[in-house]
């Protein structure tokens, strides 16, 4: 398959707030508005003390579509409180993102050190049918995002798409489906099946970009911007495209390097790297 | 499946010449034979400037079992020269395990940056399928070791069993087969059903152990001893057990702290969690 052509504008170009750090959503709002951003991905971090029903009419008015909420997950639990605080999270998340008017949720399933990766996967089943109703009362969509198996000890049982896409499907409701990030899932030789299936079955409800710098020096905070690692990140959105996807390219990106640089002219490096590199 | 019982005697402990970098292989021979371990696995930086064979017969007066040279592999090329420079440093690696007595070479695949990995997985076929014949004719077996994904940027391609199956049945040598590191591979949903694969074609070669700390603060030098991390390492014997496998249980520890201990009490160390944990 040939790739597909550099993005020649900013219509599907979203950031993540997670992605500036250390701008608060006002400053991230004002910012990725002047700089022609279309999609804003909000952070919980973000909301503390705000109002989030306004916070979602301030990013509206800025002209900023509201692609999702980070995050909900981390069903894994060791007791009946772990599990019922797990629950009552993910319930507060959806009802944050009715709030904000964000359509979707995405799952950072999550692991508990020494716990079975096994029995982490039940409970996440669980946790996910369990918090279901309350997401589809709310319109709210979910997506299950595998994480590298590098975070398979504390962050996330759900490692492969192949995982996730199984996961999707075993629920079976118009409300889970998957988030791809290349992040995670580059090196996996089932990438562009599994992506092929993923959109053949309606669930493919997310893309997150950014890069494998080689090498990596911070199992979580040395992600790169498109274009300073080594992920064929053309050909993943050529697959991803491919198998139907329309939504935003979502730059995600945590790293200490670029939180410490000058915000502005970070961002300003992001538009560049989109237009270059996904 | 139950858990297989703990490891009552020292019989089939093996320990890697890497696990105790600080020692020449002189120091780790003396010191693995007091403690009574019984098997070795010599790393060829421990060989620069010695005479391989009677290093072999040096080791063997101690008692010890050579179980494997590491490492060959490393097989992707960018041009001509790096391809002869891969199947040259592979012979090489042949010639040294006839020399010292090790029945099998263990083959770390190899990955450049920026290189796509299906040409680099093409790479690894073709470079282990022109090496064979000279391990054939030593009868020197080679493992193909899958690693980590968090590795698949520079140092393998081949990063999951299902993999490095794929790969040795292609090649369809009895000479070529894998070896299961429970660091790489102990995260994968897959893991339990690709070892009884393996096991099945015969193709079980090496068996190796340590434990992944959560958190991990090093992507290459933070393992850890067994039982200092979250690796259900009795019930990935037991699979490996039921695989058939009766060879070595390897220790191989690459970790700045344990390098920094004094490696005497480090051994015993090795030796305990051996029989509590592996």
């Amino acid at each position: 398959m040939n790739e597909p052509e550099p993005l020649s504008d900013l219509a599907r170009l979203c950031v993540h707030t997670m992605t500036t750090k250390p701008w608060s959503l006002d400053q991230a709002a004002d910012a990725y508005a002047r700089a022609g951003v279309k999609g804003i991905t909000v952070w919980r971090d973000t909301l503390a003390g705000r109002d989030v029903s306004r916070s979602g009419e301030m990013l509206r008015s800025r002209g900023l579509t509201i692609v999702s909420l980070c995050r909900g997950g981390f069903f894994p639990y060791a007791d009946r409180a772990g599990q019922l605080r797990a629950y009552e999270d993910n319930r507060l998340a959806i009802d944050q993102a009715a709030a904000l008017g964000a359509p979707l949720v995405v799952l950072v399933c999550g692991a508990l050190p020494g716990q079975s990766l096994a029995r982490s996967r039940d409970q996440i089943r669980e946790g996910i049918e369990a918090v279901l109703p309350h997401a589809e009362a709310n319109q709210i969509r979910l997506a299950i995002e595998p994480l590298h198996p590098m975070y398979a000890d504390s962050r996330s049982a759900i490692n492969t798409l192949t995982q996730a896409n199984d996961l999707a499907l075993a629920i079976g409701s118009d409300y889970v489906g998957v988030a791809v990030d290349v992040y995670h899932l580059w090196w996996d030789p089932a990438l562009e099946s599994e992506i092929q299936r993923a959109g053949r079955a309606g669930k493919l409800f997310a893309y997150h970009v950014c890069d494998w710098k080689s090498p990596t020096l911070d199992l979580l905070l040395d992600r790169g911007l498109p274009g300073e690692g080594i992920i064929p990140l053309r050909q993943i959105r050529g697959w991803v495209e491919a198998a139907g996807f329309r939504g935003f390219n979502e730059v995600e990106i945590f790293s200490e390097v670029h939180w410490a640089a000058d915000q502005e002219a970070f961002l300003a490096r992001i538009v560049h790297s989109y237009r270059d590199h996904v």
